[in-house]
């Protein structure tokens, strides 16, 4: 298995500067691009598509194809632990992943050799992945963050006030907390397969961090983050791992850098940062937070923004990146400006 | 007209401590009552009972009458403002308001005399509430503020990331800019109506102030929300306004403070209080900032919840109040349950 040591992503993780920072974008591979949608129509659903180890590598490395970016992150699902643990989601175009809600912690799957099997399309891609990659790019591999992954158990979807995963955590705090310790010990387990399989680096996904109380974020998002780091190190003492604890407020970030052990943070789209370099800068390596809409604007406004990500960055550790995924509807044109411009900063 | 200069609210707007805090609730008057549902059936759409004035005041001074709250809140509507400015409003049960979209500053109605008299029957529901209220309540009206209107109305409805207006802003900095001021001087005048048809204070809701990378929230959020506060000041030097900018950032609550000119500032949820206390404790009035799903959950959840802002905002002009609004599903019994609480506060 060939190795990328000499990824410029890497280095950055480990605390290097380099200009032109490396880049990479959530949700590279998507919808956005004309190959990604021909793959879909070819797979007949994204479940499918995702958990076809063949598929989900094509898919994973498109964008790198297309692009050139710095890092391919596999092309998998957030889903992909609640199935593990037994749920089985469905997914309707436009609407997002459904399932039956869970409301008792004691209908989880535990057995960790059932979550291996169910999970090993994932490594199979990643393996597949690894063998095509150049030595220059990052692979990352990722999973949701027990949080969030509650949020659509509980509720059996997406939602928009997370309100019945908040409802068992004010209502049960114990019941809720050992449900997330489920849920948490499967996203470890998850994360040290996909870095057995060939991932350099992985990245938490808690993508509905936002709107909880300083306690309740500080017990679902904290809490639960610092454990897998701990579980994840424990297996793997060199593991990167890169937090994004999406909407957090800018103390529920910093107690996240304290707390957690993370290597890296990214941040939303709404973090001012200024406020982030000077926090963060030389503590931990700072990705994002380009506004997705931005990208989909284009023209002058992009150039103004990118500029600004890139003048803000200076002399710290940093990763180019969104503040959240490209949005399906996204000029490839308005990306390849982007990587352009990233490329070409000194 | 009596005026309520014993409310206690009044006097913590001014900078006052009161313990037991003063207390009222975002969406007090909504479909969690009653007494409310069957106002809703009589007056056949919410629309109607919006702008009839008799059914408005009944709705808003449903709450007082079953709780005692401290301060009343006009029902109306943050769509009021698109309406005066030439936009027909329909609203879906469930879905919210939905109108044509905006996509030109130059459709809108400028004359402020239609204005006026488009706006006038918001003007009489707040002179039938004076008339009812006795002196010790204080009676609030509202506007919505620009940003979070122009997200309506470039959109056409709610929208999730405020995609239109955002691709507007960035696109054509200069009309946006053109559009929020248009949308600024309605709210002023809207503002300064309320005051002058009763209203002892003003809230300004900034509803959809999150995911704004830091310069936008500096352009759409703060330079609009100061014109206004300036522009209410000029015809109502007394005049009382709480900014409400839901969702920013940390550092956005503090430039919105710095900048803006506002007497009280309405915190999210998320909001850590003892941050909030330290940054702003005595420079300007705190509301907020219960999670609207702990008076959901009740119980143990919500008294820990109600204790916790209690004891952060001791010593300080502090509002009792809600991170968000109420939600329809609540129990009466818990809003019964908060008031009681805040009230016993010593």
């Amino acid at each position: 298995m060939k190795r990328t040591d000499n990824a410029k992503l890497l280095n950055v993780l480990g605390g290097g500067v380099e200009r032109p920072p490396p880049i990479w974008l959530m949700r590279q591979a998507g919808r956005y691009l004309p190959e990604y949608r021909a793959l879909r129509e070819k797979a007949g659903s994204f479940w499918t598509m995702a958990m076809t180890p063949e598929h989900a590598a094509e898919a994973t490395l498109q964008p790198i194809v297309r692009f050139g970016l710095d890092a391919a992150i596999l092309f998998s699902d957030i889903m992909v632990v609640p199935y593990a643990l037994g749920s089985e989601v469905s997914y309707e175009e436009g609407v997002g992943p459904s399932l039956a809600p869970v409301g008792e912690v004691g209908t989880l799957e535990r057995d960790e050799r059932v979550w291996s099997r169910k999970l090993a399309p994932v490594y199979e891609a990643l393996r597949l992945v690894r063998a095509r990659l150049d030595g220059s790019r990052a692979l990352l591999g990722f999973a949701g963050a027990p949080w969030t992954l509650a949020t659509y158990m509980a509720e059996g979807r997406g939602s928009q006030d997370q309100r019945a995963a908040k409802l068992w955590g004010y209502r049960d705090p114990k019941g809720f907390a050992a449900f997330l310790d489920v849920i948490g010990n499967c996203v470890a387990q998850h994360l040290i397969g996909q870095l057995g399989a060939g991932a350099d680096a992985v990245q938490l996904f808690d993508s509905w961090a936002s709107g909880l109380p300083e306690s309740c974020f500080a017990s679902w998002v904290v809490e639960p983050t610092k454990r897998i780091v701990d579980e994840v190190r424990r297996s793997r003492p060199e593991a990167k791992i890169i937090g994004f604890p999406r909407g957090a407020t800018l103390k529920g970030y910093e107690a996240f850098v304290e707390q957690t052990g993370v290597d890296a943070l990214s941040l939303d789209t709404a973090v001012p940062l200024s406020w982030a370099t000077q926090i963060f800068g030389g503590k931990v390596t700072i990705q994002g937070n380009l506004d997705p809409i931005a990208l989909l604007a284009g023209g002058d406004a992009l150039k103004k923004a990118v500029a600004h990500v890139l003048d803000a960055t200076k002399g710290i550790p940093h990763i180019f990146n969104l503040g959240h995924g490209v949005l399906p509807e996204t000029p490839m044109e308005h990306v390849a400006q982007l990587v352009e411009q990233v490329r070409s900063d000194r």
